[in-house]
């Protein structure tokens, strides 16, 4: 059975955990708090010299990181993934934008404001980071205005790697109120077969 | 013939243009000057809403952008990307590692340096880029100690992906004399077939 190492509040293990639920995978969570280094320890650093998760275990000392990979791994040949090569590779260039023009500047203002709870101690990273934060959410704005979801017009791990951290872009201080194609791709993407919500126990519940 | 949307100095576009070499694809190299915000007009925008290059155009008006989802459509079947599929997964998990945790910390310096030259305006932010850039090197050391290439002790785009801001990491700063494993991995990288320099027109020459 597949182990997944995983932070409970971490948008990128929720990515791996939505997409396993929605394949039916059973699996072991291994959860590791973050906060508490658990992710720094040399047993884990052997596992991820990365020192993060989420990290899938797919046989005894097998591993894949990186949530994008876990999830470009688990989708292949189901319906999540298009079969159509240049489709592919628009899930993947978006799954690439979320990394890098999206998660860093929308994630991590939810990890200062409601993980940490330190807004204040991050008041100047978080107004530069919600700058291209806004950036990224009008790019995706503009692409659903005129499309169901974000690649060939079906919901695949594409729409998993997007939907993770922006429909939790509010507690890192973003106002979704004029975003309204992102805000019907939310009820799209929620009305999929097993959808689960990020867990309770993120934000400190 | 597609056609490369392209700014020379450009770790990212370099990756494109080295893979099409080495497969042997003809291409239509497009200049633009992000210097000069030539990515930012309207026109381009239109091709890609994100204003980033490189951009592989594949027919009229069919777009890819990020360079590492555009690496991932042109070396499907090809011997720079394996046919197993955790191995294909490995490759995805370097390409994302790249993409998050090494391109930000060490192509950032390097743009700052050495293409805009302006070291001192950004002396405070070189300093904390260059930590985490350290972090991302020692992890590719780590693992080059013991296998020749990223993936599969061959040389696919996750070498590709990897080498681009890697082997210019010097001119953000960075000292790789004691990166032992990834100098001689440098040495078989640049001895594939048909490898090519990243142009000499980077860095201002």
């Amino acid at each position: 059975m597949y182990k997944l190492y995983d932070f409970l509040p971490s948008g990128n293990g929720y990515k791996v955990r939505l997409l396993l639920n929605q394949l039916e995978i059973p699996f072991e969570l291994i959860e590791l708090n973050i906060l508490k280094g658990e992710t720094r320890t040399s047993e884990f650093l052997a596992k991820n010299p990365n020192g993060k998760i989420p990290l899938l275990e797919i046989a005894s000392n097998i591993f894949i990181s990186e949530s994008n990979a876990i999830l470009f791994y688990l989708a292949q040949e189901t319906k999540y993934f298009p079969q159509d090569k240049y489709e592919q590779a628009r899930v993947m260039q978006w799954l690439f934008f979320e990394q890098f023009s999206h998660e860093p500047n929308i994630a991590t203002p939810r990890y200062w404001i409601s993980v940490l709870q330190q807004p204040e101690k991050y008041r100047e990273q978080i107004k530069q980071k919600q700058k291209l934060g806004y950036a990224a959410l009008k790019i995706m704005e503009q692409h659903l205005k005129t499309s169901d979801f974000f690649v060939a017009n079906k919901y695949t791990i594409a729409d998993i790697g997007l939907y993770a951290y922006t429909h939790v872009a509010e507690a890192g201080g973003f106002d979704l109120s004029d975003f309204s194609a992102i805000n019907c791709w939310f009820k799209r993407v929620q009305s999929q077969p097993r959808h689960i919500l990020i867990t309770d126990s993120e934000l400190g519940k």
